[in-house]
């Protein structure tokens, strides 16, 4: 994946140039500190493979590459603050480092300053991205509020399960693209398909994450195995196996749910068992394999030349193919 | 001042026409509830003005007039959750009806719905709106923290203190009257000017706000009379009769403002009476009456025909006209 470290390599570069503190400093420094953090930097390097694969100079997408990640720590800072996290990527969080009202003002900048990135394209492509820009930030904030409410609730539906997830992540990994491809001036076709792929890798990817947090290798994971479960959180999982459920069993899981037992060994054992002998496990398999093949089945009705969809499909391919 | 009535009636009906609430509801409802609280509307109404007296169809305005209330009332709701405040013009503040968490979500939806609200113009306009927006709100939020670092601050400075309630007041009076010349498609010299105008005016008002808060007639104004001084608020009267004090009285002031006495009576007294002794009340009242001033000379170079400057005078007289 060589390409792929050079976008990478070329967006760091980037960011470190672009991202620097100034008065005052309360507001700024948050900014780089998070933005220092490291991460994958998957949704910048999108918008850039994307322009790339379209046509474009992929170095004129920076600034939308930039504005995206700019907004994805916004999220994270506010977010980090609802959830009252103490850690990010091993770090301590923004509030916790500086305070609340520190978080939510500097995230409140960052908002703004990601639309100020846009404005170094001109006419039509400004536009398009600001447009695109805002659709996708409303979702995602729509997206937040859904899991917040989920919390609450002991009715959550299927569907409204993957609405959800759609909404907090899948939209911004399908905009990514979408950027990538305006900046290239692609057709209007190309950028809906590229959207659409990025939309249902985004699902397939969310919806492994929950079975890897369950069933992935403690070891290559990289979070603790089990967390959802020791939260309680209502992921797929969860909500497959109640449904898959008898009512004997269904009772014994939403009772595990209820509780938060200090040593959380055996409550894991449990669920995970449960997730088993319901098929969830199994059907949660299935309906990752599912949007993974939509969005390749996308790919090929893409219109650019094979060897460029090489690039999105061993993407894809890498994403999926964590250790399951 | 019945075109400005007209103004104001017609924003409220087309507030109420689009203000709705939607799913999810903890996202929308807490909108609805700010921007249903009411208050005086005057940025919205300075949209409208502007548009109308540049020779625009002021109800072409409307949608920017309402991205700039939806933005003022999402500053609102960040900030009152930052000073902890109960209350919001005499009613419960957002974070206290829901809590903090939907305080932070739905002031983020609520920025990023201002924006949505500017895709209603086309082309360069869309562009000149958006561009303004970013900026001014950039500087809202570099105003809000020089605020908040001034508290822990000793040796704020006169100039750092204009420069904060520039930033945190005064631009987006300015923004709110280019807006609706904007959307008029007025000449930049105009654009330019009218937010000059309003920078100015709002520098003034909230200078006359700072005098009022110490001696206004409690009758009229509407907040507690020495609220500012309760508070240890380094306020522009706060700062000057420092200034203009000698060793003793310096430090006598300084002291008063780093007490917290149960019974504020005796230490309002003492604090108004040092900024009458020091000429601080003075010198408040002439720097209020130098920026009404430089903005009515804006006024006499603003390109448009004489008459339709008077409502921007009376504007600007009614404003400063309020009682001393």
């Amino acid at each position: 994946m060589q390409k792929m470290d050079h976008y990478r390599q070329d967006f760091e570069t980037y960011l470190s140039e672009k991202v620097k503190t100034k008065e005052p400093k309360n507001l700024y420094d948050p900014m780089v500190y998070i933005l220092g953090l490291g991460g994958k930097r998957v949704r910048p390097v999108l918008v850039l493979m994307a322009a790339d694969i379209c046509g474009g100079d992929y170095k004129k997408a920076l600034d939308a590459a930039l504005a995206i990640e700019i907004f994805h720590n916004f999220s994270l800072i506010h977010d980090d603050i609802m959830d009252d996290a103490p850690l990010r990527r091993g770090k301590e969080t923004v509030h916790e480092l500086w305070d609340v009202n520190t978080g939510i003002l500097s995230g409140d900048a960052m908002l703004i300053n990601a639309y100020q990135l846009f404005e170094n394209y001109e006419g039509e492509t400004f536009r398009e991205l600001a447009k695109l820009f805002t659709k996708t930030a409303m979702e995602v904030c729509e997206g937040q509020q859904y899991d917040i409410d989920f919390e609450a609730r002991e009715d959550v539906g299927i569907p409204e399960y993957l609405k959800m997830i759609e909404y907090k992540t899948a939209v911004l990994v399908g905009a990514s693209l979408q950027m990538g491809a305006i900046v290239a001036n692609a057709s209007d076709s190309c950028k809906k398909q590229i959207y659409e792929y990025g939309r249902l890798l985004g699902l397939a990817f969310q919806l492994q994450d929950d079975y890897l947090d369950v069933f992935g290798d403690p070891d290559s994971f990289g979070k603790q195995i089990g967390g959802d479960i020791i939260e309680n959180k209502k992921t797929f999982l969860y909500l497959t196996s109640l449904y898959n459920s008898d009512k004997k069993e269904s009772l014994q899981l939403e009772h595990l749910y209820s509780i938060n037992p200090k040593d959380t060994t055996a409550k894991v054992e449990t669920v995970r068992n449960l997730f088993q002998s319901s098929g969830a496990a199994e059907d949660t398999k299935k309906e990752i394999e599912k949007y993974t093949q939509l969005a390749f089945d996308v790919l090929e009705k893409l219109d650019i030349p094979e060897d460029r969809k090489d690039l999105l499909r061993s993407f894809g391919g890498g994403l999926m193919n964590r250790e399951v």
